[in-house]
């Protein structure tokens, strides 16, 4: 395994073996000094040519605990303004040592063109609407930790709420947990369904109130700003009327059900309820879990053959 | 001691022990590696919704000292700019395991509300017109330092020159001042002091003239451009006549009087001698000190309880 | 040796010494673990006023492989802003520990101005059309090694194409090839050729075709967008005709000759092949020596004495 580009490219083995990785780094993070020199003198590049500091940091504190060294790359300060191909960029930054880039792009297959283009690692950390895989896996991780259930999601139900159409998020959810043996059911309007969605592997519900009562999880997806603007959804009450998470609906779920959401969140529109009042809420386990599943995805892309370094707490 | 917010906050004893901890500082700031482990795998963030760099460098500089690990959240690049409520951002932060905020914010009291939304210590590094106490704290040290009594500024005087209406940096410092002891005296046009200053423990004198020669320490004040374009002050070179420290009252200066400011300075504005030709400026003697303060408060909020691993000196 | 700020300050053992020291570099970086300590604890500061997100990251992957701690001073977020003056920003940034200046401005002659206001060492990483020395070091360093006589460049010629008039690099680059023996044919328009040409120690052609078969290593410059926009050449496609490395000249170059670009290029104009279609291309060469370069000149500056430290790998 050289890159993350996609959770298609991942067998059922590889999603198992990162989420057993991530157990190891949690533990590590449970430490008083958490940090271990795993990744002691790796370069990694952070390349976001989309703003997402939530990611971007999420990937440098991994890196850093792994005692690996850090460049942030932000298109918006780089000479990539200059005219420079996005080709001579990453040359040039694999020239200078740099070993995995961690890449966000508006467009979709960047991150698969620049494994292309060098001998680094690539991790797609977000392209358009087709994937961010390590969003995927953290949410799998989440869900079989807090289950029990470390290598399926057999015979449970997770609901995915909100603007499937244009979610990366909801692409890389979808194949994880219908691979890990979930049954997925989205719940959106017409319009913020993709096409051929009746190709998915998963059920569709036009409301909340189908499902609330009856799933595992809640998984609720951000609207974005520009959809609300735009002619997606005709009317923003009355999407937050079909398809928020009330206190109504949050009092009417299972008592082992999970609240999840990838942030940030949109308070007031696809959630009304505080998520600190929902006892199922895993909304910041999650951001917590995604140190350590981003921590794993570059231990294995990087140092896979060097566990010995994980146990050598403190001396990074 | 969990948070850093107001210097009302700080007993004198909790004042005297941070000026200690910051003398070892300084000795490890004089090593030939100035740098000890003592917060190895901590997280720190500087999260600045208000430009300082300056203020953020020194932070940042201080907390690589110690050797942690620094995250830098400059509002203007973050999902802040998504509608993410502040409180979301904090609790997220803390869930990558942020132990430090290191907060700079344009309205009074948000690092206290930032503070009872996280588990992590909060540090106010200047809010709004309210409080900068580490800039007290590393006044408080030169001061105290340069007169050789570490515990008391019993018997001296103070002069606060400036824009004290406006001023964190006079409220912290005029608190911080006072209870060990000085007797301060400010100087300002009406325009410029607080409302109800009767009430605060000073005095107040109109012109620099009156207190140039009689005090042992002459604190400038930064004019912020937007008060000289306000009408807060009628007429700038009148300012620069009556409150400004020229060549010809520097002359004036007691032999052992300090001059100080916490810059940047606008020269030509509140300053129009050359501070290098004044023998008493220990203007860039506060930078330095500022360093060894800010270390000093993130090892006693982070790290009291572990004093030897000041001693493992270049083992970080 | 304190500062680098033009070649020309630099003696022929001076020069010989660096790219020594750079050998010594260039095999920390092939190392599993490429991280020695030379500099733990030391701050460097990288101080750009004109944007070089390339230049920067190169200083910045260099000093962190020697494990120095690095500030990032960007103009545009900085107290500059404020009205602050480059003398303060300079002397603040020096009181907190600094120890060593990387400065990149549009302004020939602002190192050197910078250098005479701190005790800290000051390197020059650009500087208006004055001087690029860490640029001509790397390209001297990689010319030396490619041809394998590492002290000399006697009886090679070296033909430098483009806008000679407002470059950096070719002045640093001239300086130092000439002084290593090496004749230098400059290939340029009369309008971007710099006054007094005919008093450089080099030869001049006015197209390429004069000089594409009978050099050792074709240098080509960037050429500045601003430069197209302006009268400074009359017609871009004309330009291209008679000075870009196409790959029809690419075909007649010797066997031997290097093919060489300062970076970022501007495909299409001052080169239409790609380069890595050019057997002699040393483009990406360039970048990885520029790390180990800079390594060399902080080592230098700040830590010559201290050898031994380049031994101890992987225990920074």
């Amino acid at each position: 395994m050289k890159h993350l580009l996609d959770t298609h490219d991942l067998s059922i083995d590889d999603i198992v073996n990162i989420l057993d990785v991530a157990d190891r780094m949690a533990e590590v993070n449970r430490r008083q000094v958490p940090k271990v020199p795993a990744l002691k003198g790796k370069t990694i590049a952070t390349v976001f040519f989309e703003d997402s500091t939530r990611t971007r940091l999420s990937f440098e504190t991994a890196a850093r605990r792994l005692s690996a060294d850090v460049l942030t790359f932000l298109a918006s300060s780089s000479s990539v303004n200059k005219g420079e191909s996005l080709r001579d960029t990453i040359e040039t930054l694999s020239a200078m040592g740099v070993q995995a880039f961690v890449v966000r792009h508006k467009s979709s297959g960047v991150p698969l063109q620049l494994s292309q283009w060098t001998d680094a690692s690539v991790i797609n950390a977000g392209d358009g609407w087709h994937q961010h895989p390590t969003q995927g896996l953290l949410d799998a991780y989440t869900i079989t930790r807090e289950f029990g259930t470390p290598t399926s999601l057999a015979g449970r139900t997770v609901a995915i709420v909100g603007d499937i159409k244009h979610s990366r998020v909801a692409r890389s959810n979808i194949d994880l947990f219908t691979r890990l043996g979930a049954r997925v059911v989205l719940v959106a309007p017409p319009s913020l369904l993709p096409s051929h969605v009746e190709t998915w592997p998963v059920d569709v519900r036009s409301t909340m109130d189908d499902v609330i009562d009856n799933v595992d999880v809640v998984y609720l997806l951000r609207m974005q700003l520009e959809r609300m603007q735009s002619a997606s959804i005709p009317n923003l009450a009355e999407y937050t009327r079909l398809y928020a998470l009330t206190p109504e609906r949050a009092a009417v779920l299972q008592d082992h059900a999970l609240l999840m959401h990838p942030g940030p969140m949109n308070r007031g529109v696809e959630i009304t309820v505080d998520p600190a009042d929902v006892a199922g809420s895993r909304i910041l386990q999650q951001v917590t879990n995604g140190v350590s599943i981003r921590m794993a995805v570059l231990f294995t892309l990087l140092g896979g053959d060097s566990v010995s370094s994980l146990t050598a707490g403190g001396e990074a």
